[in-house]
């Protein structure tokens, strides 16, 4: 990209990022809706912490910027992309849990169970992944009943046993968490583990605009391409970053021995499919014309990111 | 009841029961539905073990009978009876985990964090959560979206933050997890922790037969009742019952200084809150006439259980 393109993005991405953090604050405020009873003070609280403060949200960006495409009104599309970042951020919590990855930062501050406690941060994690869920269902989603389900239905999918909460226990199997290490399909389990909410962060566009299902699938393209190329990027930042531009430590996944994008392709071989991958995104796109043009950005700030 | 309505009554609820156990034995099939990429052999076993394999299906019953008020067919209910029972499992793997309350024994057998780990519960137990909302989407559960949306949200208001985990949290509180012990309001806990999910099941009858607000009002009204009276039940059976009828150890709220309704209201007054609340329940279900028979009928199989 060149300065003036980056900066312009650069502006759409923090925009986004500010109106979705006003939303989850509205979204997660203490006061109950129908059907609630009371939002007891420390676990909203706790969920707060955990989804207010910052965050580039790629995640709500990509649902906002393939829902423009096809015009769809951007406050549905904000919603949507809320309803994303909850799915994400309850990840977040989870994998960084003892029993999981035993991470102490995260964002450059103490994760939600050192912050809190252990079981505060699975209820924490467990209220966001429902709210999700609550929140996707919403009338100023889209008007049309329809649109909302068939969300509901991909964001459950991709993030289930055959997405992410899927990818994560292969990523756990892999380490030789469940005795001796699997061979690792690095693709397979980054495809899941990371891949699936990025991808339903594109076609979420494509059903709240109603795409066609070449549109469709173009998205479906896009995504999964910009998903590997996420992961890969996330695998040269661990060798190639730096603790205080990532706010974790980096050299993470060489200490654990895991097997990653990197180790399976080497630095130059990684880079090459990023390269790769980045083209098939773009020609993915091009069914849209200059319509495409944001997300064209948007996949390759995603592959040269710095953190 | 009579000898002979409670055979009728056991046959109805043992009938819904194993139509519950084969319809999740084939939503939680090893194979990946649209959407999903694989799904993970270690995954889809530790939920299965954790859903199969027996319990009353309390849960899934009280959707199949608030729906059969209505005339609503059979299959819609039990797929919606199936993503409540999801929900419900995930709970008892989370609400077990050495975080939480570090239980051992589950329905006489070893927790699921037992059989497997702390890692693998917690991610069965967040893919549990997440095909729930998958299921209640399903196109079979009614025809119109509109009323599968419904069913959505308000499944997940009552197992969020302002329902179920939120009740857990106040629970946690309650035994001075967090500092000190905050004083409890046991009926406002229960409500949440165990009555939201009961009382769910007895909306979504209502929900699923489009019923009149007064209809609706009368099944709400119902499941509130229902939701405390089981509860008193639990407290009352962790008292006077026995383990091996149980499957789990008797006295451990005892044990853990916990606040029950039989603490704060002693045997017999929580025996006469447990009439008066089947009172409330056979008069909200009086607009019913005969067909609500079977419900009131499990309102008493509820407070009059033994395990």
């Amino acid at each position: 990209m060149t300065a003036t393109a980056l900066t312009d993005f650069t502006q759409r991405l923090d925009k986004t990022a500010e109106e979705t953090e006003a939303l989850l604050g509205e979204l997660l405020s203490d006061a109950p809706m129908a059907d609630e009873i009371i939002r007891p003070k420390r676990l909203i609280e706790s969920m707060r912490y955990s989804s207010l403060g910052g965050g580039k949200r790629l995640r709500p960006f990509l649902v906002v910027e393939s829902a423009a495409v096809f015009g769809v009104p951007r406050r549905g599309a904000l919603m949507a992309g809320a309803a994303l970042e909850c799915i994400h951020c309850y990840s977040l919590i989870h994998d960084d849990l003892p029993a999981m990855d035993n991470s102490d930062l995260r964002r450059g501050r103490p994760t939600l169970h050192k912050a809190y406690d252990d079981a505060t941060a699975i209820l924490a994690g467990d209220a966001l992944l429902t709210i999700a869920f609550d929140i996707i269902t919403r009338d100023e989603i889209h008007p049309d009943a329809g649109v909302r389900l068939a969300l509901t239905r991909a964001l459950a999918r991709c993030a289930g046993v055959g997405g992410m909460a899927g990818g994560q226990i292969l990523d756990l199997a892999g380490e030789g968490r469940f005795g001796d290490r699997d061979p690792v399909d690095v693709a397979r389990v980054q495809q899941m583990k990371t891949g699936a909410l990025l991808r339903f962060g594109c076609i979420a566009g494509a059903l709240l605009g109603q795409a066609s299902p070449a549109e469709y699938q173009a998205l479906d393209d896009y995504g999964r391409a910009l998903g590997e190329a996420f992961q890969i990027a996330d695998d040269l930042l661990d060798v190639e970053g730096d603790a205080a531009t990532l706010g974790k430590p980096a050299g993470a996944d060489a200490e654990l021995g895991k097997t990653t994008f990197v180790t399976q392709l080497g630095i130059e071989g990684a880079k090459q499919r990023v390269r790769d991958l980045l083209a098939r995104g773009d020609a993915a796109l091009s069914i849209f014309g200059a319509k495409g043009d944001v997300l064209r950005a948007a996949a390759h700030f995603v592959a040269e990111r710095k953190s």
